[in-house]
């Protein structure tokens, strides 16, 4: 017992049991401190607490040694009295890095604790071609530079996680990676020794749900119901319910891309026929319109570099989606038609949903994201068309707030979130 | 204060108000009870529960007064001393009434404390031609005449719930039920002051969730992820989820029948097309298959001879249904393919939701039940063929364990469980 026994307010007191009570302060202050509209006082954060002064004065010692917190000078106040040292979440202790492997991209996140993205970077690559092992070097290289960046910013890595399209299992392993060819490859085997890493292993989660988990913490709060659809060359879903993200029983949840459209349609990667995926991937979409992609240019990631006031802009899309949104801009009928028939089967396939889950928002992520102002109207009209509730329950189709990279923003923000749900764990870490 | 603060071992002891303690340990000790292997003593209740001997005769001589427990004959021991007398779910306290009402049938059951079906009647009549208000008085009729069948047996209407196969707002509102012609019918307003019901008002859910939640409590332990598909006219589904029914983010889940399996198929009574029900529903299986419904037979009520065991029968098959099981037997062609037809539309639906929800087990309930042994290997073979996972997480689809009446079953399945979780609201109900 190193803590005296002040409790919070309003917790479940007894539940904490002692020996975690510190611990549970430990976060307790520093969620009040990341809730704050203004950085909040030693006696602010006692008051709002319930815990004495002096303990929480030792806490935030703590906080601050481990580089969790810093002091800012104070607010002035209208009061008598000296104004008092003001508490934000640090800007340069933990930061957690997020990366996406995808069809024909990789990018790569560093983001700290008050969710500053403080590195950013993105590499157009086709990796259809490339093995698992070739492209995980591909990521290892990012991973390396983001730990450069990291160590020039004074900024140390909580942890890293990485999104991958396909079906992901609780240890890691990619049982399936239908558009990267990929089949029961171990991530963490081939990758968690890389020293970038700092020992702290690597979490492998589906890009979707990563997206969905970053839209989530993105968006404004009561945007709890929605379903994350990411447009690539394949097609994932994150189902969002209530606020948390829906996994399904086994952690295989919205694979959207092959919900069948056409039953005995186009033939699809997976094995089956129709699946939406052949109807609005982004390949089907380009193929449609007329747009071919370039030869995969890879000159080595592309940093982005960051804008006057010091925020890192949003990665742009490819070039070929870039062309198909200037032909779209144009008018040119076979970018119409072709985002016309996209949109068509994704609303067949959203109106199933919808009917399924009663979700009240349809999030166009991805590169749908860009197209959404063409594609929204469309699956609007399916949705109404289609849906059993539509009278009276209206969806809202949306583009996500998010832009390109938002699997690997997700994937730095669930390693922050963690940090800042368990900085004892921060704290108390080997080698620290 | 009545109770002496005895407390439960192994509860969260603090979050238990003092003023609430009664009706925690009231609920603790039924609960024992309900799943004691044999009727267990008072002894072995305090040894179970961690209450004093003093409490737990307390507790259950008010749940003996109130009905809600029955005295039986002391199981014989080996050890010294005279045995005890053991104690069991009443069979002659409060019953739940279950109804159902939907498209070409009606259904009735009251169900006791201890789970056994003590009344079960069905009516086959077609209710679209025939208004709201009448259809609600037909159950008006079965609701006397449970009631008449409760007073004979000695027992006590704790509470009803109906199932209707529509949108059913948390008021009992029926926003609208597509096969019955109903839009905007407010269920408790028109029948809830039914003098049958005592007062204790009517309880209105979506009658697929009623017959998931029915499943879920029939089921063996362990089936928690599932989707249970109801087919009548129309076609709904419940969807369980880690062993808890899923409404969706408005409570309109579940909606498969209007999941589009031919975007520009036959029209849907929704005003869609190519939805599910017009390749799977019960009309347009007979309809493909050339059985005819005969002429719609009200002859009221016909209510169910029990066993001679004293165990009441699930209700039979329709006439129709029954006639298309008989031909589906002899592999009369025009059957056998109604019903590959039905099940391949049915696979493609199913296979987007596995796809989407990750669910491991599909039950086939309702008209499906009774077709299973022809319509499983169609709809396997499409989840083989088009859900990502198949070769890896094997689904499993069966028939309902529940037979035709599985919603009525469920309904009264809710009412008996709210009694056993809240036995003081029982106790202390008005009138008593």
């Amino acid at each position: 017992m190193t803590q005296p026994a002040a409790v919070p307010v309003g917790a479940a007191v007894s539940a904490v049991r002692q020996a975690s009570l510190r611990e549970h302060n430990l976060a307790l202050v520093l969620r009040q401190i990341a809730a704050a509209d203004r950085p909040p006082s030693r006696a602010d954060l006692a008051a709002a607490t319930g815990l004495t002064r002096a303990t929480v004065s030792a806490l935030v010692d703590d906080l601050i040694t481990g580089r969790l917190l810093t002091e800012v000078a104070p607010t002035p106040r209208s009061g008598a009295g000296r104004p008092a040292v003001g508490l934000t979440l640090a800007g340069h202790g933990p930061a957690g890095l997020g990366l996406e492997i995808n069809v024909d991209y990789l990018a790569a996140v560093l983001v700290d604790l008050a969710g500053t993205v403080r590195h950013r970077a993105v590499r157009r690559v086709d990796l259809r071609p490339v093995s698992p092992v070739e492209s995980l070097a591909l990521v290892g290289e990012m991973i390396t530079e983001a730990g450069a960046e990291a160590d020039r910013q004074d900024l140390t890595l909580a942890g890293t996680a990485l999104a991958v399209p396909g079906l992901v299992t609780a240890t890691g392993l990619v049982r399936l990676a239908p558009n990267l060819g990929w089949r029961d490859v171990d991530v963490p085997a081939l990758l968690g020794a890389h020293p970038g890493l700092g020992g702290r292993g690597l979490g492998v989660d589906n890009e979707a749900n990563l997206a969905a988990l970053g839209e989530l913490h993105a968006a404004p709060p009561g945007s709890a119901n929605f379903i994350y659809i990411s447009g690539e060359v394949g097609i994932g879903a994150g189902i969002v319910l209530h606020g948390t993200l829906f996994r399904g029983a086994r952690g295989w949840s919205g694979e959207i891309g092959h919900v069948p459209v056409h039953p005995e349609g186009r033939p699809c990667r997976c094995g089956g026929r129709g699946c939406l995926e052949q109807y609005a991937g982004q390949e089907a979409i380009l193929a449609r319109a007329g747009v071919t992609d370039p030869p995969a240019l890879d000159a080595g990631p592309d940093a982005l570099d960051a804008d006057p006031d010091g925020s890192l802009p949003a990665p742009v899309p490819g070039a070929a989606v870039t062309r198909l949104v200037a032909a779209a801009t144009r008018d040119e009928p076979a970018a119409e038609r072709a985002l016309v028939e996209a949109a068509t089967a994704l609303g067949v396939a959203v109106a199933g949903v919808i009917n399924l889950l009663d979700v009240d928002t349809v999030v166009l992520g991805g590169v749908y994201a860009p197209l959404a102002r063409w594609l929204a109207p469309t699956v609007e009209a399916e949705i109404r068309r289609r849906v059993l509730t539509a009278a009276w329950s209206p969806v809202t189709v949306r583009p996500a707030l998010l832009g390109g990279d938002a699997a690997a923003l997700g994937a730095a923000g669930s390693v922050v979130r963690t940090v800042l749900e368990h900085p004892a764990r921060w704290l108390g870490r080997p080698g620290r």
